[in-house]
């Protein structure tokens, strides 16, 4: 058995003890880990709710209702990956570049150890901060990303770094290859129509949330392995990516998104792929009342270990 | 560009300022004019929850996320539509029928001046004024209701006028031409078979929430546009025509609805039609708690803006 | 008509009076009795959240909105069916195995009646209590579990009887024949791939929510016709069977399942069946902030007196 | 014993079973009965929030944590007094007026009886209908009033009766004797000076809730006694008396109240007056997300009948 | 009467129409102005819980339920003063420096035109800005500070500016003056006990929550009458300076403080000061459920209004 | 420095990181350590709600934002005491007596190890094992007990140990010194006179919560040392003892309590005791929608820190 991971649930009850993640174990430790999965407690530059911050403790008590086998991909995470719990990132809270910079160095000094993160925001700013480390790490990454926004607008308000910015930043640094790049859930009222010709215009691959689900999990797995081939890959997964009756806890809904099943449908279809560090982002507890969105974000964090696990079979 | 509407979003953030709807100016002009955009805070003659009076404050809210443009139909409706928040009408809390006439008042007086009226209810009650106003200046209106319920039950508790009565009403003033009206997403457990039969008897087409979906967006078009034709037309659109889980800030939800994709699918559908006054109603803030009932009214809106712009176009 | 029915709802508001079950009388009557509405107030013998012991009064209430015709199985189950709220079982809180002692006397008390019983959770625990004393009188049942959990789970924490362990009991003590039964929405990470085999096991037949979806009611409904054929039957529906958007308000929710509309549809097509019993479980009103997971509640209790009128038709 | 109360809570738990007003019974008997617990679900004209049609709902579920013994009073209610719960009155939701006549019917049928009515409301507006019942029957009554409000306006929006009207309208009428009657806990903005001088001008004793505090319950009970001696009485308790951290849920709320320990301490304080009615209004449950607002006005609905039950010993 | 002011609620209710603070209009005037009312939707920089730029929505909602008489101070605010909302300030989320810039430009270009200002927070950072804008203006202001926390430390994660650090700022960059500047309220755990000393190290006096509530209304009110004398002052009111269960809507809550009641009534004993700027800030809605703490703002801005009505007359 | 205590919070926000109680570390040493806080997630043996098993986390996230030190008491708990996070005992859901077998071993292991135990509950049945656990190593102790109920009943629905008969079994099984011990805060209504005679019957001194106000701070530290004097004592906090305006997320809530302010200072009120145990009970998140309950659970516990980090002093 991997030398990290979650207690028996069975011995005593999975609402009992400190929440970590899935309740593996609270350390930061490198040797004999797979994965880290790492608060990053970030909101603020968002255009619209704050409460990001306290989404990785939301999701880490959810997770807690996680066992270990998922029966859809027929894997045990838990046989198959050492996985901590990391804690958080150090953040400065109303200072976005400051903050970035802090949750760099974190996930830089976790990758360069092997080590496959796991981010649990915090809004999607922290996005840039993960891509900035990963690239160091493992050169320019393909971006998988499951959102209602492409997030590629250039400024907001005459700041260049926000969470609906932060994918052009990425493309700008050369941390992603945009030709191997897929957004798909894209949805929702826009500024213009140069809005939706974005992701083209850089060439990323966009698919709208219709068009997504018109072409369904076979037709996009098929469409991002073509593009992602064997390159590095990150998948983001931004919560807003559902309706908003799975997901009202959330920054910035868009009514008219796919359910939580289909969601998972789309992640589980990536399997394969070679996963340098997974986020799940965007859950704002304070707009949660009954805690749907954490709990969705902690079964799409347990689906992308199931994707590495499967990997490192 | 047109006299009135919102603001620029990527100067300001859209959670700054007072809460009109879109952000478009809250004045009551009739120059330049196309659209007003209406609140009528009536609630209290409903058969089970309270509360919508204060829909038109939600739905405001809410609205303060909406861009301009609308990718699927392909619209900028700030563009194409003048646009202004008229405030509320006058209500007399607790006493439906002076409601009714001093809301009829001001609906009148918005669409003499040839303005298209979009009123935020509200209970469903409010349609019958909505329908008195209108068909004074334009005659007997098509009526496309989309709705759990049809509205047709003849009195409750010895009174004519309630939220389940108004249409029959409208049909009874001539309001209403039922020939070429439509309701459709009924469902939900009825009094007796001979409810399921009300709309027939009075001659209007309805279908079910299972035809509805069974029939798809592209059925229902048809169909609508069959019977409607170049009516002069009025889309009334009651939250409750989803699923509870989409919308559970609302007076009487039925369970087993559609999702609100599919609902804003089918109001989509309804592009061309001759529209002169609309309304989205039932949405009742203090039952819903995460605020996903009056983020998809807010959005019906948009929709039923950008049918208008398309028209225009 | 039967002795025994809801008020007139046009004549006094929905929301006006005591709530019980759709407003019938709150009486212990067997004289004249089809169904006995039954709440069961347990909670405690669960593996995550308790509060399923307001599930009765949170049912109760919703239930006031239920109307007495459903008119997609076309039957009026007032006419068909004399049906008194019996009110609540005794329980012990804090001691499961001296409250299903108790849980049991009570139904055993009404079955022997000749009188369906209807209990209204509570937690999954209770369907033991309710198996041990049906199967008293009329000797081993088809079980229908429409569940996302399978129950089947040995022990927990050193004890033998919990909410996931009271259908091996059941099949264990001979109260169910596991030839004639079936569990449908099975999701949800597990233990390990052991527990999926867990239904077959045991002999029974076992649907995840994929399958069941895949197909569809008709399937769905033939299936189940070909297992259970004329034996005595049961039906219990665990409110998680349907996505945690649709009901929140529960112990153990799973992200991913299917929604109100088809969950109902599931239990619709089960028309024809020889029901003896039926429960609907695990409603826990203090995570159920909008209300939507008692509505569910209500209106699949509603399906289930449905398709007994039927039978007695 | 009387012949009407409360079952014993240490066999069955409280939370067990149908909710009637301290599990009471819920019959509709005039024979040995002292007390009727009768719910009146109007809510509409009021000048706020709507929401207290479910008042009476809530405070019976609340009621149900009730135990029988008064420790501060000394008396045991169920002992000294036969309580039904008489359910609800009818009304006409959306018609004021309409529904006034039929609640008027309903109490002044259960008074002439001999039984003293404990109403819970609902808004504020039923208290002419409890006053016109009650007149009726025993001739004008010395009215105590605990509320921040003196409800002595003229008229809203061009209709005379509203719930801030009631107690002007009861003056003219005769229903009560302003020289015998007080109001206390008064406070929060006005319309202007004139509103504050409303209740001397009409002959009644007002404190403001500042001066409530100051004189205390030994003051208050002095001031009472001397002002309604020994003729009938009616005690209107409406929660927003105490402040809205205390009752959260109301239609009005003003900040800056009594607690609701202060409250219910000037509601003691009048043991010995000649109680013929009592009711506790403006209980609006969808504003009460923790219940505490149910919860004191049942508890204030208990300290009313340990003052019946005082008198009657 | 002033040409500003809020509409006549006896003839249109409170609750219909745009949410301006009390219904005042929204227009950006400068003459004939006495009071702007300003909203600063900034959150960020605070060391608990963000949502803060909600707060002006919240407290302009809830302000529409006051009335235009002070009955306590015996003052018309709308008779007295022309006020006017000016909406919000801009913002740049995320940015707290750049944020504070565009703040202070505003309030200074409304300072200049002698209108005296009142801001709607907004997290406490914004005082930085309001200082800066009126010190420019009038010079070092006397601050009077309601709060639980003395917002002295220095810095916070390697930054100077923060919702804890701005009044230190405010000393060093000469914006006030200490030794007229009294704060009050202070309470909760600390650093350590050098904290408690930092006021009186920078020669602020300061009150524990303790010292105040023994001191009483009376003694405050001399208190700061000594200190600030005739200097133009600047009052700001932080909500978590009361209990948290009369203001659980706020950053970072501290249990045990003074109620509503008591905290308004230390706002109300500064009648006679020379106020040239309030502010009202940390009220964080989505913390708010029941909506007491922005009833609770709304109800100390009145005050605040009234206290300069007062020198006015 | 002790060698277990919270990080320094001006490094990096309160907010961040895994959730243990102050942010203390998470481990199961007995070595230099002089309190162990340890979560007992345990509900169900409740007379009304449930809930409570999610206290522990509640408190343990309310608890992030105390700082170190206490300026009331003039002490820094981090200084002088070393701090562990135990994290919670084993339980069985469902089965009382087995539950407090299991935590009963827990607690004295620890305290058998010289470390003063801070249990932090689950409902109030925990304080058996803990009395028992501790008994056994430091013989009968006094019990200082905060609560609106004295749990000194005998049975409930024919068990024996349930949240409200606790201390009665203490006092049977010798755990506890009657004479020595003292109870405050009882109030509510009761099954009967007899309740009240209850305490005095066993030999505990009990004040209701009317005389433990009228006695004051000083009077009750007075009177507990006298009865405890030198003894070995335990404390126990159960949140039902102030209003459930302070604390509605509590299992049995009773109107008209003391505020947090006044429950804290009779906390502090009792420095100079022998402590070797406390808790903190009855903290029903699911009921604490604002989180007032958990954060005055955790202020608290932090006061009771505080008095033992002064006996150590």
């Amino acid at each position: 058995m991997p030398r990290y991971g979650p207690p028996d649930a069975l011995e005593t009850p999975r609402y009992a003890g400190v929440r970590t993640f899935m309740r593996v174990p609270n350390v930061r430790a490198t040797e004999e880990v797979d994965v880290a999965v790492i608060g990053v407690p970030l909101d603020g530059a968002v255009s619209y709710r704050t409460g990001a911050r306290f989404g990785p403790e939301a999701i880490r008590s959810a997770s807690s209702m996680l066992r270990k086998y998922n029966p859809l991909l027929g894997v045990n995470v838990a046989e198959r990956l050492s996985i901590v719990d990391w804690g958080d990132t150090p953040v400065v809270p109303g200072y976005t570049l400051e903050s970035l910079d802090r949750i760099r160095a974190t996930i830089e000094e976790v990758a360069r150890a092997g080590i496959v993160t796991l981010c649990l925001g915090g809004d999607h700013t922290i996005l840039l901060a993960e891509l900035r480390a990963l690239a160091a790490v493992h050169g320019p990454l393909a971006l998988v990303q499951l959102d209602a926004h492409h997030d590629l607008w250039d400024e907001y308000f005459g700041q260049k770094v926000f969470h609906g910015s932060v994918v052009r930043r990425a493309v700008e640094e050369g941390l992603i290859d945009p030709a191997r790049s897929v957004q798909a859930g894209l949805r929702g009222s826009l500024y213009g129509p140069e809005d939706a010709a974005m992701p083209a215009g850089l060439g990323i691959h966009a698919l709208s949330s219709e068009e997504l689900l018109a072409m369904g999990p076979g037709g996009f797995s098929m469409l991002v392995r073509q593009r992602v081939g064997a390159a590095p890959c990150f998948l983001s997964f931004d919560v807003d990516v559902v309706d908003p009756a799975f997901a009202p806890g959330t920054g910035t809904p868009e009514v008219g998104g796919p359910s939580s099943r289909e969601a998972l449908t789309f992640v589980r279809s990536l399997a394969g792929l070679d996963f340098r560090g997974f986020d799940c982002v965007e859950v704002s507890p304070p707009y949660d009342p009954s805690g749907v969105t954490a709990l969705l974000a902690a079964n799409a964090c347990f689906e992308m270990l199931s994707l590495l696990a499967l990997r490192r079979a």
